[in-house]
């Protein structure tokens, strides 16, 4: 079992539009440059992509049309066609809607067959999730080319009618944390990808037992709409405490298992937050040998997006002989994620 | 691999306090006695629970709650500590929040350890999907002991300030068809559970692909309530029309793939869609030797609970040698799902 060999043979993003600076967002969002100020100090993040427009509320794509993008990227990668697909399996918080799945959407549109198409609900590390779905399967023998999908679309939370400026620090912080985007990951097996990287191990763990979520985003329907419940709550300070605790675990954990020691990794794909807190883990999780992978000063967090973003950026550099872990942190109910690659 | 020997051990159920009766139904959404007879003519389901009280609007159980229930009971008809589990899978189209997702709110409820939690976003086949998910990593042996719990609760789905007799057919359709409750199996190998029914198969194949769904169920966010749009909306005749036949084309293949004719199968589990869908469907399926087991005309279409509702029921009763095949159909996007139970 152990012996199969599943390879991540390419990856593909997509983001909305032209990029939204603080200032842009300062301005969509009716604030100060104050606010511009503090997103720089506080947060970290430059730009982010948006699908909403921020001057006229207009929502100009779907988490379905990013990700048909961002597939039909990684299935080019790969030399796949969809048709040959034997599994889908997308990560989202966002779906398009509750029902038909966002997932089914995007395999009829890329034309898959008669196959398996599964839709996570999941939030920081649901591009991981995914990828354990999609190993599994691998492994078992059940499937041997499979598409993962990871995106989101805020724009549902968006609400334009507010002042921002009054908002409590801890809603606030969600309109400058996070941008829109979708990722994708092509995986298959050794014989057909000999060249693509090894997918050595991926893993998941939930560790939230008895703590407190750290986000919480609500959904509604017409019969429950509530004024006075905020439709998005984070804790950000139980974020900035816990995160870069689980980021060394994580990364214990995966160096212990392959038997690698800090100098045997060539690239890190660190946690992606913020600009600020990317970098903050980043020093401490003392790695200076590797190349850091980070996007999110540029696309803010993409949540479901993001580890395949990261991806995309490094998968042509590798050389024969790299290594490349990645790490990915979920705070809403916490749980350590990443995976290991090495190229043959 | 095929080798691989993996059980169906235990189901377990839960359901939201009293059964409301077409009477009550029609009483709590304001309707005419006629109505009570529309939906015993037209939809044959004579009761359902419902998560919300009709009278006062309060909503007193969530899928959470009812998760843990089922959960509970399944796991304690396999006599497995919730500790000992190697992955929890959940399906929902109805998840009490977007995050944390309910499904890690059922795993820290129940006391499970640091394992996989993935939650579906799902329709009909929701059960399946999850079991095909728990089967794939029994298969590769990355699970030993493995909980799937399947619920939803339609709550924030009723509007009670709305006038029930003016809905359009195609929305009124769905106050009386859905119910709401939890269903739960424990699935693990034969090593450990040597009595429990073999699992031969999970079959699981979207078929929608440029078919227009005949189910779309909306959410919505602070930002894009759009009183113009309807938050459920489906095309009944279409899933009158196709279902009976994509069952028909499950059980073929189903019994195809085992080398089973219809007179090898004891017990049938067909689509729970209504009282009237289920029963035209079951006769058209043309199997008089095996014994029916169906719950919807009692529990209402409770979605992602109910292929295990319909083994709670049916389990304790199997003999060995019994063979048993479950068959179930999504209509928002069409997926084409079943599995077969073989009782060693």
């Amino acid at each position: 079992m152990a012996a199969r060999d599943i390879r991540l043979v390419s990856a593909g993003t997509a983001l909305p539009g032209e990029p939204v600076s603080n200032a842009l967002l300062a301005k969509g969002l009716g604030m100060t440059p104050v606010f511009e100020e503090w997103i720089d100090a506080f947060v970290g993040t430059r730009s982010r992509y948006l699908s909403i427009d921020l001057a006229t509320g207009e929502v100009h794509c779907s988490v379905a049309d990013l990700g048909v993008r961002a597939a039909r990227q990684a299935l080019a990668g790969a030399g796949v066609d969809a048709a040959h697909l034997d599994m889908i399996v997308m990560a989202t918080s966002m779906p398009d809607r509750l029902l038909p799945t966002t997932a089914g959407e995007i395999a009829d549109r890329l034309g898959a067959g008669p196959v398996p198409v599964h839709q996570l609900q999941s939030g920081c590390t649901g591009a991981v999730q995914a990828l354990d779905l999609a190993y599994q399967a691998l492994l078992a023998g059940a499937a041997r080319t499979v598409l993962v999908v990871g995106g989101d679309v805020c724009a549902k939370h968006v609400d334009l009618r507010l002042d921002y400026s009054r908002l409590p620090p801890a809603e606030m912080v969600n309109a400058v944390l996070f941008g829109d985007g979708a990722g994708a990951v092509v995986l298959g097996s050794g014989g057909d990808f000999p060249d693509a990287p090894v997918l050595h191990r991926v893993l998941l763990e939930l560790t939230g037992l008895n703590r407190p979520p750290a986000q919480i985003v609500e959904w509604f329907g017409p019969g429950d709409a509530d004024p006075a419940k905020p439709a998005v709550w984070e804790d950000f300070k139980a974020v900035q405490e816990y995160v870069p605790v689980i980021a060394e675990e994580i990364l214990a954990d995966l160096l212990d298992s392959q038997g690698w020691t800090a100098s045997d990794v060539d690239y890190l794909l660190p946690p992606q937050l913020s600009g600020q807190m990317t970098a903050a883990i980043t020093k401490r999780l003392g790695m200076p040998a590797a190349v850091e992978v980070s996007c999110v000063a540029d696309t803010g967090n993409t949540a479901n997006a993001l580890p395949f973003t990261q991806l995309q950026m490094i998968l042509p550099e590798l050389a024969s002989g790299d290594r490349l872990v990645a790490i990915s942190v979920e705070s809403s109910k916490w749980i350590r994620a990443g995976f290991v690659l090495e190229k043959p």
